[in-house]
């Protein structure tokens, strides 16, 4: 992509961006009682990427449709996600995220649970003002992820009691609490936006990949991320002892004194602060990183692969945001 | 309504009730992981009496169409139903219901956010299966109850810091909390039975209605109730100090040093159990019993005369129906 292009879809990202969080906002505005939609609209506040609502309006683009025909389901993505967020924040017990109180720090657990209830309601709500022929089939794609994404989120709370966790495992965890909504995103962008069966295909896998290659790469910021950029505390992963894929692989290949650390980590859910830097040795030691990136580099290209069935430069917008997507480090 | 004809509604009811409890565990028995789905089913194994159900599918029958068009709409309002009361005993921290442990207390608190968020996604994916020209409009229907309902949640849990809700702010959360699921019961039935728009309007107001009397009804028997079969602590609204028809009604009429003590209970956020009585005598005292009985009888009539625009007989089965909700001591 030459950088003229990657200029201006980065000035059309913005622009998107920015009506988003406007759209998002006025969303909550005027409902009553304010108890409720207060936080809501506070979470949604929270400087978030909108990476899920731009990969509904690339992909509807993409296949010949227009910004206008997904404008609410834009919205609507972005608010399952931040339900999905809100709800999950309280079962880690997460204090922050991008710099900002978790709504449950910042009001308390009731009023996070219902708020996060809410924003769901909300999100269908946008979901069905897109009126078209294809509204059942909308609301059906949407209501999978939102079943995968609960079922992903009880995977991933088993992992934090389980020490026998598989990369197969956690390849099925992230596809049901990741992909699953990346897939959505496009699916929905593709259908309602009038592609062909192949290329709404094609754009599902699409989805889908850059959903793992994104998950893997948010387990690799854990350790090599900027602390300030990422906004959470650097190797917070290894300190809570999660079932990460750097953690997983390093299990398969570590061997002796370095096996023994790593399962102690596992037995004790975690380690301490003074102990990251050991931990981030034997993945050294291992090529751990290098290896996560490969893995990260085979779902790119995977996903890149399935765009070559469309036609026309729109597509370019998607390899854009696959890049923007899998090149951020914060 | 003659015994005869009450008796083979009454044995239709059992009949339809083990239907829908036989399906509502089916929906949970082979999906993954168990750790979500085991939970949800524990849940919608608990005796309820499936009145909303019943509400879709006599409501259906009411105008002409049959139980089959609603099937699956009868479960996802159980489902909806069901996942409200999972959130809600959270909030209230409820130990138990129908004398069954509540889900937070069965399991933990991340189960049953999650197992909540669970039930709802399957209730949406049920209402899809009732496909036909509907479609959108029963989504819509159902969305917009989904909503009210997290609303009057959010109303009812402002009233708990709240010193002065007046009757007027109690029936907006009621409608929210209660009567918009019932109306919506109704509502759903009469669409997708394939009702005439005055038959939709008038089985919607019914169900409202039905909702209006079954709360109001529920706040009675929180005093006059049996506490073993009623399956909650006698008094226990008061107890917890909250803002039930009765006491708002009490605090609009008692003077001198009732009214003192009722405002302590307020001002305290309830009161201790030795005490219960002291407040009955209250109660007893002003009339409160049969005010709110009089209350009760007005929004039950107020549901029937909705009734009378239906032809045929088959509108019996709603009648039945109230006079099953409204004279339940259990």
């Amino acid at each position: 992509m030459n950088s003229q292009t990657s200029k201006s879809i980065d000035s059309l990202y913005e622009r998107e961006k920015k009506k988003i969080n406007t759209q998002l906002q006025n969303l909550f505005k005027n409902r009553e009682p304010r108890s409720l939609y207060a936080p809501a609209s506070y979470i949604l506040k929270n400087g978030g990427k909108r990476i899920r609502p731009m990969l509904v309006l690339f992909s509807a683009k993409s296949v010949g449709g227009s910004f206008k025909n997904v404008k609410h389901t834009a919205l609507a993505v972005e608010l399952l996600h931040s339900f999905s967020l809100v709800h999950d924040d309280i079962m880690d017990n997460a204090d922050k995220r991008r710099n900002l109180l978790t709504l449950h720090k910042k009001y308390d657990l009731n009023t996070a649970i219902l708020a996060g209830d809410s924003i769901l309601s909300i999100a269908y709500q946008e979901l069905l003002k897109d009126f078209n022929n294809n509204t059942k089939t909308s609301i059906e794609i949407f209501t999978k992820a939102l079943i995968e994404i609960c079922e992903g989120q009880s995977y991933d709370k088993d992992f934090e009691t389980n020490k026998k966790v598989s990369i197969k495992d956690y390849k099925l965890m992230i596809q049901k609490k990741t992909a699953a909504l990346t897939e959505m995103c496009c699916h929905l962008g593709a259908v309602l936006g009038g592609g062909s069966q192949k290329e709404i295909q094609s754009l599902k896998l699409f989805g889908r990949y850059i959903g793992f290659a994104f998950q893997i790469r948010d387990d690799l910021l854990d350790i090599t991320a900027d602390e300030k950029k990422f906004g959470k505390v650097m190797g917070g992963d290894l300190m809570e002892g999660k079932k990460t894929f750097l953690l997983l692989k390093a299990l398969e290949l570590a061997r002796g004194n370095d096996k023994k650390l790593l399962l102690k980590l596992i037995k004790d859910n975690g380690t301490s602060n003074k102990n990251v830097l050991t931990y981030k040795e034997i993945y050294l030691r291992l090529g751990i990183l290098e290896l996560t990136v490969k893995e990260i580099k085979k779902y790119t290209s995977k996903a890149l692969n399935k765009l070559n069935c469309l036609k026309g430069n729109e597509k370019e917008k998607l390899i854009w945001l696959a890049g923007y997507l899998l090149n951020r480090n914060n």
